[in-house]
């Protein structure tokens, strides 16, 4: 056994650095197979370690398979053909896809600079899920795993309705539907109101996953350009007389990737709309969190009539969480839970109860005000940074997670979004966001990482090329 | 306002009670529209509480939308029209349909004996997550909701290939696929993998909720009775020359429902079809956790040539942490991660890092094996009970969460079953599980709440008529 170095004043427990150590001798093959391990006792003795911290470790090894333990002549190395052969981690594909992007935006560590991802970093998010809330949580550990009412927690439903009302929006318990992020929604949704072939409407640009999603369900996705005050009623109007689409995806509030919003007038013509055709309309408000609460959804004047709210935490608590929800008619929760329990059974309860606490503990609200001031602050200097470095702008104001910005003619976007990843910046391809094949110079830009250095230094000389 | 009574020595906090206290008067409208709620001073001094208890209570029914805050002159209860107007929640179907008993099995606050129901109740599942396990988990609150890789935590693939290896499954953690349970893993299968008009191979009797997944997505179930030592090998030899089934489901450890092995020669001729036929073959092995670590598995002696390893921790550590898994050949893995990221994103972080720190720990080995013995002991138990209150067994021994018994011939099960609901009494009818239309006099049995003397006294008299 070569010598194990442990750290007394780390938070990490010396048993978790002994089983570590070890692990890693075992397992890149330091230690013979078969070798004798030093006994309880002398290892204790050699490390100024407690007989019990040996035992432990030793106990936890045997659990994975790595030593074993040998009737009164104590532990050995377990045999290597147990060792599987290296079988290396499926590697992301190329961040100018979609399934590229969405697989490197959620794993943050290989990247250095994720200015083309949708999330807040960690930092942000920190103070609205506290070691208070999440003691409270734990306090419960005897109940925590037990079966997850396939609707979702009735309190945690309870909750939404009462957040929901502070956004005007009128939706009893029984009319929402706890989802593994809006990304299941959406999934539900396709799955459990459309059949292959079907026509809907979606914005262009618009959410790349979103369209991925729906083509993957074999659906007809119809563009309806983005303008700055909405989608265009007119292709609206001419699409649905057309192709007569069941469904219609819409960002009311703070687009993605434009961050633009929808005018009062025009949710009005829309539900309008909706109604001449029979229309209903996803109306998808994951972005909701860093809008006023008063500010105009298409639920609220509609009263899930021909909305269906899809609303979620990803982004004001952390993607991790997996927490979204569906605000809708009765009937149609009802043929999304049956669709819910059909792919996944039930949902996670642990996040859901976490949830539920930090809205119950009444500081979500004030968290939400808070990142909107942030995000307000941090959007002036993202745009003067990547102004700087030669990103051009057609909107005038901005407000929310995202800078929908230009490149100048001639760059190959996907050839530039290729070499960023080499250099571990992640960029987000305008293409990617238009269903219509248009946006080829377009960037989406997460205005957190917007104002690093690395990424000016980046694209400076490259955009003046 | 009424009095609020304050439980000093309870575990609530105050502030909670005080919180649903007054919330349980606006909402039942005990409290009228705008009246004046007492001022914080005046509040704190009748209830005998600190004054930032009451300024923390209102902040929350504030954020909640119960009352509203008026600039200089306190606090009033927010306007009736903003309360939602009742909407029942939805019902579960009846027990004796796919979804009525899947949603009433996850349901369990609604029955009082959940006899049909597939897991075990909380009470043995507790001392696997002890609340030492949630403080270190709870310990990285700064970090619990961030992306998860879409593959799964790398730690917990780690772990989980190492508990596989204990099992003689030589798989590496590249290629392991974390799922929101086996439910999600069946799921991304049959999207990943078939298209609608695919024949697939299931065991009748078998596990309902697979077969009602499998129809959803338009596949033709072609059943393979399942025999004492395994699926009937002719059945299978036979279907796959007329239909050419891309893919078989099958449990080799404790079939649900009848919990039988399939045994080694069977193992070893049934992959013998699988290589002849080009037949993929599902091996759902979610009750693995209850059967012996060195029990054979189909992937023991297949290495992933044509075999899919399903597991989870529904069963040995409870069905409200939706963590399962995938173990299979890496260009199968892919195509599953990419349903998975567009049907969910990724998984739920917390979830991952709990089922992580319990297989660190090394507990949980020694937790399945307690869970054995216990089951074992009880399996006697509840078949002596059910045998007395009339219920037939046709296989001798027995193992495993269930007990498979028949009623006597001319007794309508839909009824008793229906019947059984309304005393609190959840039962699961033996048709479900009968993709062929058979097994219409049988029941499945959970040998936990097989011995309840409820269920008894509820079957005895009727059984006996």
């Amino acid at each position: 056994v070569d010598v194990i170095e442990l750290a007394r004043n780390s938070p990490v427990p010396l048993g978790d650095q002994l089983v570590d150590g070890l692990a890693a001798q075992i397992e890149g093959r330091r230690l013979a197979e078969g070798t004798r391990l030093p006994s309880v006792r002398q290892l204790a003795k050699q490390l100024g370690v407690g007989v019990f911290t040996v035992v432990g470790a030793y106990d936890r090894l045997v659990a994975r398979g790595l030593i074993e333990a040998r009737q009164g002549s104590g532990f050995f190395v377990a045999a290597r053909a147990n060792l599987p052969a290296p079988v290396a981690i499926e590697q992301a594909g190329p961040p100018d896809t979609v399934l590229g992007l969405a697989q490197q935006a959620l794993e943050v560590d290989r990247v250095t600079v994720p200015a083309g991802s949708g999330f807040l970093p960690p930092a942000w998010l920190a103070e609205a899920v506290t070691p208070t809330v999440m003691a409270r949580v734990a306090k419960h550990a005897h109940s925590l795993f037990r079966p997850t009412p396939p609707q979702g927690e009735p309190g945690l439903r309870e909750l939404l309705a009462d957040r929901l009302r502070l956004k005007g929006i009128n939706a009893a318990s029984g009319q929402i539907l706890i989802t593994f992020g809006a990304s299941q929604a959406f999934d539900l949704l396709a799955r459990a109101l459309l059949v292959p072939g079907d026509a809907v409407l979606v914005e262009d640009p618009g959410y790349f996953v979103l369209f991925a999603q729906l083509a993957r369900h074999g659906l007809r996705l119809l563009p309806v350009p983005r303008q700055a005050d909405g989608p265009d009623l007119e292709a609206v109007e001419t699409l649905c007389r057309l192709h007569r689409p069941r469904l219609m995806f819409t960002q009311t509030l703070l687009h993605n990737p434009t961050g633009s919003n929808t005018s009062p007038a025009k949710c009005h013509r829309l539900l309008g709309l909706a109604e001449k055709h029979g229309l209903l309309i996803v109306e998808d408000d994951v972005y909701g969190d860093f809008a006023p609460d008063q500010a105009l959804r298409l639920a609220q004047i509609d009263e899930f009539e021909h909305v269906i709210h899809v609303g979620g935490f990803s982004k004001a608590l952390g993607p991790g969480l997996r927490v979204g929800f569906v605000a809708a008619a009765p009937a149609i929760i009802r043929q999304l839970m049956e669709q819910k329990i059909l792919s996944v059974l039930s949902g996670a309860l642990l996040p859901e109860l976490v949830v539920a606490e930090v809205l119950r503990s009444g500081r979500f609200r004030r968290h939400a005000e808070q990142l909107r001031r942030r995000l307000a602050k941090t959007h002036g200097m993202a745009r003067k940074a990547l102004a700087a470095a030669g990103v051009m702008f057609d909107e005038q104001a901005g407000a929310g997670l995202f800078l929908w910005g230009r490149v100048p003619e001639g760059i190959d976007v996907g050839v530039l979004v290729r070499t960023a990843r080499e250099h571990g910046i992640l960029l987000a391809a305008g293409r990617l966001f238009s269903p219509a094949g248009g946006c080829q110079t377009h960037l989406r830009f997460n205005v957190v990482h917007a104002t690093d250095p690395a990424l000016s230094a980046f694209l400076r000389p490259r955009l003046a090329a």
